[in-house]
C-alpha cells in the first residue's frame, strides 16, 4: 500500500491500533480515556477497506507508547486488534491484545442497584467469560454485543490478569 | 502544504469539515449522529498543527454531502469551522458554520424537571443567545462553555433558522 492510499498517514512516535473491528474506533479512543481535551494529536479512520477483513477501523496516538495492559481492555470491544509502536517512523513493537481475565474501571454495571453505582467509593470489577462479562460484585451479565454500550466514557481503567 | 503532510488524507467525494475548534471532532461526529456504526467511512485528526490557528481538528466524511442545516449545528461549538464539499477530489463548494436562531432536539436539558426529559412526544428546543442557549420550554440556560455537555449523543437534529 503506498502513503498515497493511506486513510490516516504516518506518525513518527506512538502507537498504531489496526485492525479495530469496523465500527469501533470511538469505543477504542473511550476506553483509552482520549476525547482530544488533553491535547493528543490522534488520528482515527473508520471503515477503512482492508485486504484483510474487509472493512476496519484504525487509530493512531502520537507521543504516547501504549502499555499491555492499556491494550488489553481493547480485547473486549475489538479481538483481532494490532498493536504497533512507532519510533522515528519505523515499527520498533508489533503486539496483538490479549484476552484479559478481569476488567476494572472501564465498564459501568447496568444494575441500577449495584454498590458500584451507589455514589460509594467501589470501583467496578468484571470476570471476563467466553461471551460477555460478569460483575463481581452482583453477578449481572453483560454480553459481548453489548459491552460497547456500558464503557464509563468519563475515565481509563486498567487490567489484571 | 503537500500530501505528505496531511495528517488525514485527501477523499474523492464527500464532505471535509476543516478548522475545527481543537478537541472538538467527536462532538462534531456526535452532532451530525456519526458513531461508524451506520459504515460510513470516516478519517478525523485531532489537535492537527495548523498555520492558521495553532492546533484545530479536521474531520472527513466520505460519500455524504452536508447540508448548510446540518453544518450550521456546529456553530455551536466549532463557529470557526469551514466546511468544502469535495466531488472527484476537487473542492466543489466552499462553505461557513452561519449562526442559528434555534437548536432542535441536538441538545438535552440539564433540568430533570423541564417537559422534554418527562418520556413525552416532545423534542428538545434550544434558542440561541450570544453566550448559550435557552431552553425554549423552561428557560434552563446551557452557557457556552457547556454545550458540548449536552449533546444528545443518540440522534442528529435539525436547525431552523
Amino acid at each position: 500500500m503506498t502513503d498515497k492510499e493511506l486513510r490516516v498517514s504516518k506518525i513518527r512516535d506512538g502507537t498504531v491500533i489496526d485492525h479495530v473491528t469496523a465500527g469501533q474506533a470511538l469505543n477504542v479512543l473511550a476506553i483509552l480515556g482520549i476525547d482530544g481535551s488533553g491535547g493528543e494529536s490522534v488520528s482515527i479512520g473508520m471503515n477503512v477497506p482492508s485486504d484483510k477483513v474487509g472493512y476496519k477501523d484504525v487509530v493512531k496516538v502520537e507521543g504516547r507508547e501504549l502499555s499491555q495492559s492499556e491494550v488489553d481492555v481493547l480485547s473486549l470491544i475489538a479481538p483481532e486488534a494490532t498493536i504497533n509502536i512507532i519510533r522515528d517512523f519505523e515499527v520498533a513493537e508489533k503486539n496483538r491484545v490479549e484476552q484479559t481475565d478481569t476488567v476494572r474501571g472501564i465498564l459501568v454495571c447496568p444494575n441500577h442497584n449495584c454498590i458500584t453505582n451507589a455514589d460509594e467509593p467501589v470501583r467496578t470489577e468484571f470476570e471476563v467469560l467466553g461471551d460477555g462479562v460478569r460483575c463481581a460484585y452482583c453477578d449481572t451479565i453483560i454480553r459481548e454485543g453489548d459491552v460497547a454500550e456500558h464503557i464509563d466514557a468519563r475515565g481509563s481503567g486498567e487490567t489484571a490478569l
